[in-house]
């Protein structure tokens, strides 16, 4: 357990309520004012609060100390076998709330009959009214995204004590500005808490006006018009802070995700921080929200009251945003038990079943969804099977055929999670395309990965190979006229403590972006596909800048890009310009063979009729002469930008000739001043991690006037040290 | 750098010398007293005095702080590239000697004539005569084994100030208790210095009387008679203490050493504590001393002169020591130099030769040694060449082969380090002969092992393979009636910075005993090989009992033993009484064939006409379904004698039977109470660790009253845990 400790100064506490506000803390929350338990909360992912008032001192500071504990505890949705990270403490923010003692507590937005002609709002205010009753009123004034009421309601409230909900439905607004990925126009409802004409309170939130419908067999309409979901999964995470980083990390990731072209993320596996539904909300992105029941099967009665209520916290919580169209009611559910007989098929429709009323029962307005688990397919209204082409299970051009399949099979499905893992920096002029490690149309998968043959195992983890399978996934969904959408998993890399021996150890590598944000090759091919400003074009890849083959052998250079035609050219000269073509695959035709000279050489990619910036260009050294037998690590290095020392370590042969196929774990050390950047997953910042194309690297953080001693080792070398200083 | 600080008081200085002696220490060391430097000395390994006297302040406390630091220095041996722990601080014994002013610093003494008939002793006293001349004598003392006074002599001395050496020649010892691993009759040789009357100093040590041979094309003779050298190798160092271990455990390993039947130690790669040279003196084994250039080539002026220096002071130390028989001046020279061209040949031979000269002339009576380094087999006495067939290179049928090869190349030779790594547990009911994997007569190798193919990379690394490989050493080594000897690499488990991806990261397996000197299989065929008594019989394995097979199918059993024959039986049935053949290989013919039942069965192992104490018997749980693909990992836990608690994980298939090939690395860890032994290098003791025969264990300390979880994990399953109370 993480235990929290501050004081809190309060004034005359008469007549106000207290009440500490957490978005969320993983797992089993405490909290203590002056020493005396004032309350709590079981479960991770979800907003709680907690009311100090009767244990503070009034004109005093007061201790408040909170216990967040995630230790091992069956009990609690997600089960520990669940492939992600589960931070413990808290990791979103927290606040203080200061109200009235008779205050609001929330509000929740329907929509319930949307058109193109009209829309209509109805909102359920929650207040707490202790105490003596009072003459009080609300009014409920909804304001359009140019910032004109839009419609207004006032409503007299019965005389109660205690908390209790009061619906106020409002006028209809003609003509709304619809909600959609193009437009995402958001309205706010404010809601006053009135006695006579004082406001005693006031809250106020914002939703849309939108319509949406999954239709069997597919597509997808919003607002009566086809929409391909174009998706990624995001998980709350970011290199150095792990899920609990600033909420400003969190919109530009979201931001990323947009930028990349996609509308549509599920949040995976649990629902996210605040912020990240009011980012969605104003950039367009719909949601996919889940309650996070991840693997483990089903669970006693404790943890079952547990997942209920937390998937009714999490609906009346993330109830307003449009953004969500799905409550995902669990994933891979019954992978793994945790509780003898969790994975009776029997057990776990039940309790399926019992999520799925509970939301529809919550929440009328949206569908419910899940992924993976057989036996949900005939009970929530969206399902996504599992098809994993080219990495857990067949190749990747199998894709096409898996979807057709699904189709007639489950009619209502979205698939979620496609990819695979690749390792920044290790490239191949040979790609596997997957057939004879594993038969086409084979799809066996499984929990453990002991027991198939699959991509995962017996791959190279090379960008090479994972741009090849995005790229033909993004060209057969984009040209499905009937396809719902789906979603590749995940936009970036993330923490699992599943996976000690990845490449990055114990990190998920299926991003298309690095733990830090940073591009890898495979987020420009999304980019290529799904957007269409501004141009751009890169070359592949910024990140194999060392190539070698025998002389007069052409090698090909590939461009990604969503300009129109692309000219490619090698040390000055054109190697002709190409038109794009969204079905030729790979690189949608933007693919050159050519012939480079032995030495340095430099490409350049043009967009004819583009401004500069949609241009790019590269430098690779390219050797004719093969090198030998990996003979021993060089270590160089180099001041970043960000003032620290990048370390790199080569692999080369007995003639200092770089061995482009050693891919085997260094290890880095450090001793002296200063420290080594380690434990963050990214590519430098690992102080283990497996070489890509003969190359690892890691930053260090000098010390003014320090020096340090720096090694790099493994199973095959030791004894090679750089002196920084 | 370490700091060690401690307060000496010390009375009325005058007339007295402080000598502060370290038995050694690792680097480099700085002694200060109260604040002021006194001296040090560079080079580990090696014991040194510093004079504190000057610095020490009379009747009062003194603040004494040592300074020892190992960080990376390429001008000191050994060459981080070494594939062993280079061991920093203060890692033997340190001590205050209160000395007279005058006063004898050391004592050498040569037998430079021994036979049958006499024995001459020539003792060289060092000592140190500062201040005024005065009337001193020495009086040189040898006794015999037995108590007696064997020898006397006394000798003024001239009137010098400072350190000197004196040379007393003593009277022939008429037929002598002569020193040989049978018999290692120890004499004593005490030196008085006499003033008048009156001892002002004393000192003694031990020496034998013995004769030795290396003959050209073998054997070796001692005292005239062949004696086949029956050797391994050890390094400083024992689990929860790395080098700086007790020396009562010094004296263990050593004892363990001899009661296996060796007569012969390498001591890898550096010189010792000076108690292990006393235990091979009394235990009798016969040692080759190495000066500890290992690896890296040849440095720079400041690195030859250190080098130079430190084989001085070792030869110097180690002089008396009957066990001593060869001085090796490096190791694998000239792999991978740390300086540029230090790998030179003609550098290389010439720096081999000046150290070869050094030790000529500061010991005449025993001869040089160097491994692998091709170009020393023409300067030093005895070369060993590398061979290590069935591991580094070639299959282990290849090993005699390569010897009468070697025989032909390089007459004087010795051969140094053969085996391989061993995991315990792991076992096979098909073990491999490592054909196939590397082709006979394939002879290379490489510093590192990138390069070539060969058992090391391919092998299973079971005890089962080792087992075989050691006895067919053993086979051949002793048929051979020209064979000088070998020395198998090496005794114990150790650590190593180079093998991080080892089954016990950081630790080389070759070890006959784990870390912590508990027998794995292999060192029951060395005692079946080796020892007359007392009687033993082992069943393999005593860590493998769980095994399986189809129905009906015969399985062997083997037992190592050295009775005369065994009889086996199985569930009290016998299986017949083989009587034991040292050439019939494998187990000198002491292998079963016997049908298992399902279930549990019982193996006794008796020696006819032996005391029950040479008997052994063994459950073995035997399955005739083979276990699906691995499912999962299963916890469970016992109490251990030694009060811990045994965390034992186990790979099972879907319907919980014991998957026998598992063999990847799992993770263990703690929430909780309590603490896990982790990092002793051990198979109980490792936090990560490869599975053998899909099993691993970890040792918990509880606390009383304590709750613990334990989990273990890895890359293929997570969410397992075991709540310990």
């Amino acid at each position: 357990a993480s235990w929290y400790r501050r004081e809190i100064a309060v004034g005359d506490t008469a007549g106000s309520r207290y009440l500490l506000h957490f978005e969320g803390a993983n797992i089993t929350t405490d909290v203590f004012v002056n020493g005396r338990r004032a309350g709590g909360h079981v479960g991770g992912y979800v907003g709680f609060d907690v009311d100090l008032t009767p244990y503070l001192r009034p004109d005093a500071a007061n201790r408040l100390d909170v216990r967040v504990d995630n230790s091992y505890d069956p009990h609690v949705v997600p089960s520990q076998k669940a492939d992600f990270a589960i931070d413990g403490g808290i990791t979103r923010d927290v606040q203080l709330d200061v109200l009235p003692a008779t205050h609001l507590r929330a509000l929740r937005v329907r929509t319930p009959q949307v058109s193109q002609a009209s829309g209509r709002a109805v909102v359920t205010v929650e207040l707490d009214r202790p105490g003596a009753p009072a003459d009080y009123s609300l009014e409920v004034v909804v304001t359009a995204p140019n910032g004109r009421v839009a419609a207004r309601a006032v409503q007299a409230l019965p005389a109660l004590s205690g908390a209790r909900s009061v619906e106020v439905a409002l006028p209809a607004v003609a003509r709304p500005a619809l909600w959609s990925p193009d437009s995402p126009a958001l309205y706010t409802a404010t809601v006053r808490l009135r006695q006579g004409n004082r406001v005693v309170d006031e809250v106020a939130d914002r939703f849309g006006f939108r319509w949406f419908e999954f239709r069997p067999g597919g597509p997808f309409l919003l607002n009566g018009r086809r929409l391909l979901l174009r998706g990624t999964h995001w998980h709350e995470d970011y290199a150095g802070y792990g899920a609990a980083m600033p909420d400003s990390l969190r919109r530009r990731d979201m931001a990323m995700i947009r930028g990349m072209g996609a509308n549509f993320v599920r949040l995976a596996h649990y629902p996210h921080d605040p912020a990240v539904y009011r980012a969605a909300d104003s950039l367009g992105l719909l949601l996919w929200d889940e309650l996070p029941w991840n693997r483990g099967g089903v669970g006693d009665a404790e943890w079952r009251v547990n997942t209920k209520r937390l998937l009714e916290e999490q609906i009346r919580q993330n109830f307003n945003h449009p953004s969500i169209v799905l409550w995902s009611v669990g994933n891979e559910v019954d992978w793994i038990p945790d509780f003898p007989g969790g994975e009776d098929p029997q057990a776990v429709d039940a309790f399926v079943r019992e999520l799925n009323d509970l939301a529809h029962r919550l929440d009328p307005g949206r569908v419910t969804a899940m992924r993976k688990y057989p036996g949900a397919a005939k009970i929530v209204d969206v399902f996504s099977p599992s098809i994993w082409a080219g990495w857990y299970n067949g190749v990747y051009t199998d894709y096409e055929k898996a979807l057709e399949s699904t189709r007639r099979n489950s009619p209502t499905f979205l698939h979620m999670e496609y990819g695979g893992d690749s390792h920044v920096g290790r490239h191949t002029e040979t790609t596997i395309s997957g057939t004879g490690m594993a038969r086409p149309g084979e799809w066996e998968e499984s929990a453990t990965q002991t027991q198939v043959k699959n991509i995962a195992q017996n791959g190279d983890w090379s960008e090479s190979y994972i741009v090849d399978l995005m790229d033909w996934h993004l060209t057969v969904s984009e040209k499905l006229d009937w396809l719902t959408g789906n979603a590749q998993w995940a936009f970036k890399d993330f923490p699992t403590p599943l996976r000690p021996e990845n490449p990055i150890p114990y990190v998920n590598q299926k991003g298309l972006v690095d733990r830090n944000g940073v591009p890898k090759d495979a987020y420009y091919v999304y980019r290529s596909h799904w957007t269409t400003t501004p141009k751009f074009t890169y070359i592949e890849s910024h990140t194999w800048t060392e190539r070698s083959g025998p002389a007069g052998k052409p090698r090909t250079v590939r461009v990604w890009s969503n300009c129109d035609a692309v000219e490619l050219l090698l040390n000055g000269t054109s190697q002709g310009t190409k038109r794009r073509d969204p079905q030729d695959f790979p690189a949608q035709g933007l693919r050159w063979s050519v012939h480079f000279t032995d030495g340095e050489n430099r490409l350049d990619a043009r967009c004819p009729g583009q401004p500069a910036s949609a241009s790019d260009s590269l430098r690779v050294r390219y050797s004719t002469t093969q090198a030998g037998a990996a003979d021993r690590i060089e270590l160089s290095s180099r001041k970043l930008p960000n003032g620290n020392v990048l370390v790199e370590a080569w692999v080369v042969d007995a003639r200092g000739r770089r061995n482009l196929d050693y891919n085997k774990r260094v290890y880095f050390a450090h001793d002296g001043s200063g420290h080594l950047l380690v434990d963050y997953g990214t590519p430098t910042r690992s102080q283990v991690i497996e070489m890509a194309n003969g190359h690892a690297a890691i930053e260090f953080v000098p010390e003014p006037g320090g020096r340090a001693v720096i090694e790099a080792r493994n199973q095959d070398f030791k004894g090679v040290y750089l002196v920084v200083q």
